[in-house]
């Protein structure tokens, strides 16, 4: 099985670091495909960088998703996720909606640690547009941004730490998830310090999309995601342009 | 790994003929242990005998757990999910929410089609109560119940399929939950008649009981969910009754 | 005009406890059966013992209910409420659905303080159950169980008060439920140190009762609580299992 | 006990109508004085002619509600019902409310048939206003004013009839609510016909406003329904005007 | 183009206040008609004196519309807004309507600073009705009257400034609406020292009449605020009883 | 005044048609400047070539806002709309969002009609994004092109009259938007044939602009609508990538 995991944003950094958490998830036999965003920001961290990056992440998928048996977006703003499930024919898991579903199997109230204050309520819209906002019951906006480079973390485990506890202690929250690609491998680290299940959603997106690759779920042939019919376009790369009205036979996967 | 099946009614032919499903899903290796109810209904259909159930299950879970990794409790009503949850140190995995988690990775409108139009509202609590109703964008209710039995079942294929034909066309929904255990194994039969992706609950709950099972999350130490203190309890089978104080070096799993 | 008084818990101190007060709010001339659970735990205060009390109390339900005009299931959890709707012919009344009923009538902004916060979720959930959550604008989660034994209520009633005026203060709440059916006859003492109206339930459902006894609402012939049909059952008691497939003359209430 | 029903509406019909079948409710020793708007609509059937009729119920009330123990407004859109109960000191009761509140103990799923399709938004919002949108699962609005007129009821009767039937067979309706004052009586006369429990507000508001008295709830002192402190008004009528900066011993009763 | 400006409180130093601030909002060419209340209270700040402004709003409305192209309801909480648009022919703004309106285009979080505690729950109701309630991420009331009459307003600004800052910096609000009429011209002063934009609900209403005007939409024929049929009335004043029944020629607008 | 019309598909035809609506509807005085997209779909119609205009249209922004007082996007999707308010400093209205705020001045009930059925979830979600879900009574999705070419126009005006007729008499709609900016002037030709007005996006959005322009809110210097930091980009215009970091002395307005 071959998985395409995205990191829509251009920072390497974070591919490689999310990659290597991703590897030790899957099973023997899954092979991870990481690539980086070619234009766009280096971490996405405003609402235009994200904006822009829903090109940046559809050009990616369709230089690289042939091949592929699925496909997890590991931008924590789920960049695209609907755009790439009417796009491409496999699977296509978004990490933190990959981290709510498995939160809601959890706990019954859910809490939702994230850095950077002022994504805040981008977060909240995302959780909002899955129909769980009434899940969610506490959410904290951690201020740092060590987690997005090298360098000691202890900082930021602490912090982190602090607001999962609170979210227990406070808002009665039964699962804690952290937000954010980087967080990768993470709870392993501060689980111990923190009375209830601590996720991240790579984790939980590698996992969900062996899953589902093993299901085999139809391409819709109607609806907001059936395939893209034929369309004029302009100015895209050849492999964007290409994705509409692609012939069914040209689908590199079992649709 | 080995995971238990539990179907709490009390007719074994359910639960034959979903372990026979299930048993088709689970990777090599995976142990799938069935088990059937020891009071309560033939088949649960009724608010009355679903709440019976309740006990049923939880006893049945109390005599079996024991050494198992992830349970997949097989009855469409998930019931006692979360009490199951409180009890047990292992993922609990309920199948209409296990059905409905994934269709929310698969398209945007859900719909339900189930059979008795009597237990109709009671399915729509159930979803309700996991926060999702928004994400439900049209129930149907099939009036027959040969699924329950062997037998022909053309007829509650042309009903299925019609419901779920109407539920893409009159209602938009792009994916489709076949609701109930005796609904295993048949999207494959039915999946070619339908434009959208057709889910049954006990595929997705095997998935993702292996799934959790791998991600390993800790037993919560807080919340309502956390291990069951010391009570007093009166008349309970001795399975049940020792589920109250257990030391944490008792539990059967990593927790 | 006779009212069952269900506690599916099997203490029996606060049976006769409960009793006692909802002999002071009946009319002359109505008489209460109290009765206590047969299994299960001593005091509900988990999941895993609510999921068992379904069972015992339809089954206390079985046996006691045979002559009576309602029933009062005085458990706060309303356990087994919808289904001992189904089973029943007569009006069978929630305290905690009571209360917060009539809170709507007295104020816009409902406030609950419940004992014990482990249970805070499951009240959450309950009465999201019932459509109201947007009726209620604060929780309080008292941390004592001395209202569940006899002995010194000062500390439990000061924890009570403070709670009740919190929700006032910071909430704006307008009316405050103090749920749990040891709360019957608490109001009284209390309400003194409170602003706004404080209710329990069992007053709110005794009440009830004898209205809904007096508006004789007919056994519904459609739907989820219609009449139970005969259905195969395995291992009730002969109460229960004599609850399917009753004929109408058999019922006995007006219905 | 002394029971003040209100009629907004200028016409006595309607009054005299309501008040002979409030009577047969009441319990032997509940006295019931009916009262008639003094200005306004002769039948409230626009959004104008409520606006103005939450003047004329104050007034009213202001002015007859000395000496009773609680209030019911027999207009369906319980006109003015939390600035009455803001302005008094005993119970007051809206008919809607009332019959909302008793139908989500005798069905899960709500419908709602009312007369006068132009109306039928007005109905939805008092619903929504309440927090109770969600149990509603159906309204129909039949088009006939005869049930506000004497003279031959049998068309309305078979439209009310065919509209309930409609919500029990489309929607899954369990309980059916008539609204409208003049429905008061109709459902014995139709219950037959319908295969689950019809309600109207004027039964369900006695005997509220009867459970209400006995309770004796407090004149909350906090909040938005405390009592009106003196304040500056300008061509009130006498009774009204009076009803601001009432010192406690003032009050009629027992607050 | 004339805008008909109706504080229907009865106290004309608002009225006042608030049509000087309106002048200099509209355009060049506009004319600002303000009228005040003939019956009810100086200032509205009750359940009770909001519930008798309906009639006086409508009464001033039928008094004072002809000839006028919109109408912005100077209170609060915008007093008979949708009979309004029912009785009339021509737009009709209410400006915590409007200022909402307006908030949802400038921030995706809009928080509200109301002047007095007690009436919080009103402004709730209201936002809820609006079906906005889910934009509003908090709530601050005030607890001073000062607006209210002339003189120093150095403690009021430094509340308001307070309250809207917490509500940034607590609650995350990207946009804060100061409502009251009284508020008209406010946010100039205090803007300097909050940093997002501060909003009040006459400027915004004054600029949406003017472009409602200048989009001109037609009378609905149909649904609730199609045009009053005739219908007998009583006790009202001739200006108001004319509303009803109104041939298309007698409009004084080109509905 | 100068008001940017952005039309993110890259077909003229559309943008010459809104643009020639647009003035007619502006004061006299106000310049109207339109563009159109660099790169992507002739007529985005799915929801990959939407997430593509994302990039288009904040592209598009970058180029022309400079010197412009506020910003209208006339892609019926509000494409990137809360993105170009944090991006600039000047209002910028999305044409959707600002039919659907109007509506809620002239209806209680809002009927949306849109062209091509495939989008319609597109637009839900669009709605609910706005929290205005609750508002909207009904939804009809035209199956036709044919508004987006010029030719005859008489098929999609009898069918979109059908559309907005049903939403009256089906769903009691009070007022209905035409979705989409190609329906830009259309209302004026179809309206006699609707009791209930009918409202398209442009129109209402370049009031607004306007309003808002006069309004003069200030750029929030908190939240996610905070002006872009100075941040690490890659492959972007010049333009866009100048868009970051901006000193505030060098904003073309008077933010």
């Amino acid at each position: 099985m071959r998985i395409l995991l995205i990191n829509a944003n251009t920072s390497d950094y974070v591919t490689q670091k999310v990659a290597s958490v991703a590897r030790t998830i899957v099973s023997p036999g899954t092979e991870v495909i990481a690539v980086t965003g070619e234009f766009g920001a280096n971490v996405i961290a405003t609402r235009t960088e994200l904006a822009i990056a829903n090109h940046a992440c559809l050009d990616l998928l369709a230089k690289n998703a042939e091949g592929c048996d699925a496909v997890v977006i590991a931008v924590s703003y789920d960049v695209a996720l609907w755009a790439a499930r009417e796009m491409l024919t496999i699977p296509v898991i978004g990490i933190t909606e990959a981290a709510l579903l498995t939160a809601c199997q959890l706990g019954t109230r859910i809490g939702v640690v994230m850095f950077g204050p002022r994504v805040l309520p981008v977060y909240q819209e995302l959780a909002a547009s899955y129909g769980f906002a009434s899940r969610i019951a506490g959410w904290r906006g951690v201020d740092t941004s060590a987690p997005y480079a090298a360098g000691n973390q202890d900082e930021a485990d602490r912090l982190a730490i602090a607001a999962a506890n609170s979210l227990v202690e406070q808002d009665g929250c039964e699962v804690v998830v952290l937000a954010g690609a980087v967080m990768a491998g993470v709870p392993q680290r501060l689980q111990a310090q923190v009375p209830v299940p601590l996720l991240e959603g790579v984790s939980c997106a590698m996992l969900q999309a062996e899953s589902l690759t093993r299901l085999k779920p139809i391409k819709p042939r109607a609806g907001s995601l059936a395939a893209l019919p034929a369309r004029a376009q302009v100015g895209l790369s050849d492999a964007l342009a290409a994705q509409f009205g692609k012939k069914e036979s040209e689908y590199g996967n079992g649709a």
